[in-house]
């Protein structure tokens, strides 16, 4: 260990030390074992961290709680970014609030027509920090000059908005902290009124399992604003129990009807045409919840 | 804690007890605390637990390895149950492998025109600890007279059967120990001839993260055997990872083609149609794993 070896989220047990995520109320703990902290370090919003872990590769850690790691963040990074994308005809203009970690918005970068990807994440050392030690996330190459970086409050970012994006996609750590507002129905107005008249957001809208208040409040909120709203799913093996929601809000187009065929699914590792279709058929439990 | 709080499967941290699911190679664990030991004997063939978690009401536990627990067993076992038999055209009798705690067997009396339900299950003890501590999972009502139980090894009574199932399901635990040689090519040939000649098999095939390579040799051997095999997929939130694969084997039907319309979907709570056509289409590393 060449950094402390505890710290927000960590735990020694029996000589090792372990990243613990920890979902209280249902008495669940998943453990990563770590090899090496490569970075920890107190932005003016979070505790931003690195580690090795054994079996995912590098992690990165915001407060304790594992936001992505080498082995899995593409699982993650194409829902949230494929999908609404192709759902849109030709977006030219995309937001992304949050993902500091750079990974959607590399792949926003498959879509050849997009000519502006606002990128604003309010923590520029979650950037720094993914770009020097995730770069398999991040990306490797030359930042794309068709990303711009805001290091803003994607909440009042989205405010000064009106009519500008094709596409915004509300990729934010959980509803505590800095992030909670995101959850909110006044940021999803500001959202709606941000994007252009045909215009679709996407967020991610937490487990179904620990957090289906959460689900299905984000599904709600969406219907009271866009008529067309769809919750998919993905399984995300570093998010406690597997199982992730993500809410697409649509002015116009429906992906149940249209989008797969516009997928741009060159070294894609998760999202193809099949997946594009099948991660809107919720299971039973899931259309439930959302109906209740 | 009315019985002894250690023992396999089991840790001590910070004065609570935890049930904690190792996966050595990943350097992952992933913990439920236990309220109580509610049962805890030395079968013939292995420990057999029953404990209740915070948070996921009663699990099943074999030599410390968490099988199903009360929360999420429905998941499982309507995906291993209803899949193979809406994809077989009115089945008549039935197979199980394994499936101890009733929960697969349960389902299958969703389909009326079953006559016979053969559960082939090692271990006695498995049964009537299930049926005793876990009657949400195995059935509260009378034992339906068309489930049979057969106290045996299950490679050597389908050894025994040539022609005689519409639908063998292999609901095993993980390829270790007894089960191991329910993984491996002689025993699927000897499935392949108990099954009528248009049967159709399906076993677990474990996870695509954690056991990759199980996966890929089983649903290899398999196009050994057969010529239709689809892997599919659901989300256990009890299982690491969450994510987990089932391997169907067919002699003449394809699920792809057709199967939906034959489900019998009452009372469940995670598979209808959208999800059998859904759970078919695999993310794009899960298909580069199979084709490898």
């Amino acid at each position: 260990m060449d950094k402390q070896t505890t710290g927000l989220g960590m735990i020694q047990w029996e000589g090792d030390t372990w990243l613990s995520d920890p979902e209280e109320s249902f008495g669940f703990r998943a453990n990563w074992k770590v090899k090496r902290v490569l970075h920890r370090e107190q932005s003016d919003f979070q505790e931003v961290a690195v580690m090795e872990t054994v079996g995912f590769g590098r992690a990165l850690v915001l407060d304790g709680i594992v936001q992505t790691t080498e082995k899995d963040a593409f699982i993650y990074n194409e829902m949230i970014t494929h999908i609404p994308l192709a759902a849109y005809p030709d977006p030219k203009r995309m937001c992304i609030i949050g993902g500091g970690d750079c990974g959607a918005a590399r792949e926003t970068m498959k879509y050849p027509g997009l000519k502006q990807v606002d990128m604003v994440e309010i923590d520029p050392k979650v950037v720094e920090v993914s770009q020097t030690y995730l770069p398999e996330i991040a990306g490797y190459e030359q930042p794309d000059p068709r990303i711009q970086f805001h290091y803003e409050d994607g909440a009042a970012f989205v405010q000064e908005r009106k009519g500008v994006y094709d596409v915004i996609s509300v990729d934010s750590s959980d509803p505590v902290g800095p992030a909670a507002v995101l959850f909110e129905k006044p940021f999803y107005q500001d959202v709606h009124r941000a994007l252009t008249e045909d215009g679709i957001m996407v967020c991610q809208s937490e487990s179904p399992i620990f957090h289906p208040q959460v689900l299905k409040r984000v599904h709600h909120t969406l219907k009271e604003l866009f008529p067309v709203v769809r919750t998919y799913l993905a399984t995300v093996p570093t998010y406690p129990g597997g199982i992730w929601s993500f809410t697409l809000a649509s002015k116009k187009y429906d992906p149940l009807l249209e989008g797969a065929d516009r997928l741009q699914m060159e070294m894609n590792r998760y999202v193809d045409r099949g997946v594009y279709q099948g991660c809107f058929q919720l299971p039973v439990y899931v259309q439930q919840l959302l109906k209740e």
